[in-house]
């Protein structure tokens, strides 16, 4: 049995690549929900529904978000309402929103409802949220960086929504603190603690150490849990080259004090992890590593093809110490 | 100036013929909302929209519901999932209901939505809810009617909401009892009760009296204020030889103890409209209908095209005592 922890693009693809190594059925990734968030009434899960629908093999590739193909009627005719279309929801994947909000207004747990999503679409891994709890990340961008009007539809840039800082501002603004609202009444997600516990192995997957595995982390009980398992839990790191291949990763860990390196990751993640996956682009860096208290093993971890996630799937098989 | 009492289809027909047969800006359409509902957590308007996408020439004349040439990606995927695809919204009539519900949600009224929705679609009459707070029709099925198995979705036949009977079970099962949940503690919409105060005259549009003009009655305060214009109150039948245009209205009479005709609406109508407008088809029943106290006027007012809209429309205008 395997353990991800996962955000949402770089998580999906080596998920996509875990289900070709070992049996599906095996797998539990656990999501972080920090970015969910309610619009137009809609409860909205970016990372569980990119996982989702990369898994069954219905993600757009050319945004990472949302399904190939999908229409955008309902979106322009918003947009010609002068409503806020500023957050692409394609007709079909609407429907998914649809789904969820309805079910969770009938009392079904949030995991309940990921599970069925799941099932529904012929994903065989379980896809389960951090925890059944409202966790939001939210951000205080640095003043340096705010024009004196602000920004449209930003109320107070000290107290910013995830998908306001990533879409609307499209992630283009120096952040000086990330937090997780709700974190600290949050409990896991029912049966994470217990997957990580019995867990053969726990990967935690490429996905931004700050606002994609950080909310998972701050639910209490799940770093403590990783920590526990340390020397089984291998880490994929983001940054390659001292970049985020996609994203904000590397700016975030500048702003917030960080170093953008694999370095920088592997600090944050030693109390809990015990081995660090760097690429090969990063090789150099390997003895720091392992001086930070790592197992640092290098391959090629850029998953530019269905054929490198599963290579690099492979590799992470029995990579534990 | 004007003030309409409207449901939906019926109401909007009629609407279609006033806008054209005086200035648009003096008339205000006061909407039944008793339809309403909250689905996939969306707020659901239906006989506001009706009317509203009908004004603005983008009805749907096929269905009397939804957009003209929409598209149902979202339904489709909906049902895919196996999620309450029994309502159809189409992907662009989605809009409408995504706009509504975040515009809500972030603290607006209904009439302050329904109004930018309105402009937004250059409707140039006024689109006015019955009232911003919430009144939802909910019905008492007949237990002769009911399955011993009950039927699929309705948890309890005694306590059905509108649209449970309406669309899923297509109104075809009888009805022993009808209720507007709320009703007591709403109060009319702004402005309504000053509008019928100061109106020149007050139509009645041809909609189904129990579920469409009662729930509008129902709002304290709306019944007496046209009993006080009663001289100036013209009610359009929406039965016509004993049958109801379009929908239930003719059964849903019967099933509650009412005669099914224009007979049986004048009885109802009597206590607050001056004048009953009924079709020729029925001018064999004008002096009964003037025996129970109404004015009766008697012309072609079965709408089949928008030149018959308008010639009842203009017939209506001064038609009051």
């Amino acid at each position: 049995v395997l353990v991800a922890i996962a955000g949402g693009v770089g998580a999906a693809r080596l998920l996509a690549g875990l289900v070709r190594a070992m049996d599906p059925a095996g797998i539990m990734a656990v999501v972080n929900t920090g970015d969910d968030m309610t619009l137009h009434g809609l409860h909205i899960s970016p990372d569980i529904d990119t996982i989702t629908y990369t898994l069954a093999g219905r993600s757009n590739p050319a945004t990472g978000w949302g399904l190939a193909g999908d229409t955008f009627s309902a979106m322009a005719e918003l947009a010609d309402l002068g409503g806020q279309a500023w957050f692409g929801l394609g007709d079909r994947d609407l429907a998914t929103h649809l789904y969820r909000t309805q079910r969770l207004a009938e009392g079904a747990s949030l995991s309940a409802v990921t599970a069925e999503l799941a099932a529904r679409r012929g994903v065989a891994l379980r896809v389960v949220p951090m925890s059944d709890d409202p966790v939001r990340t939210r951000l205080s961008l640095d003043p340096a960086g705010v024009p004196a009007t602000g920004f449209p539809g930003i109320a107070d840039p000290d107290d910013v929504a995830f998908q306001d800082y990533f879409v609307r501002l499209r992630h283009g603004v120096p952040v000086r603190a990330v937090r997780f609202d709700g974190a600290e009444r949050s409990r896991p997600a029912p049966g994470v603690l217990e997957a990580i516990e019995a867990a053969d192995e726990i990967v935690v997957c490429p996905s931004n150490p700050l606002v994609s595995i950080g909310p998972v982390l701050a639910v209490p009980g799940i770093a403590d849990a990783l920590a526990r398992r340390r020397p089984d839990v291998v880490a994929v790191s983001p940054i390659v080259a001292g970049q985020a291949l996609k994203g904000p990763a590397d700016r975030l860990l500048r702003e917030l004090g960080h170093e953008s390196s694999v370095l920088g990751v592997a600090r944050l993640y030693a109390p809990w992890a015990g081995s660090l996956v760097v690429d090969v682009a990063d090789a150099a860096l390997a003895p720091a590593v392992e001086e930070v208290g790592l197992h640092c093993i290098v391959v090629d971890t850029v998953m530019s093809s269905p054929g490198r996630s599963l290579e690099l799937a492979r590799r992470l098989l029995g990579a534990r110490r």
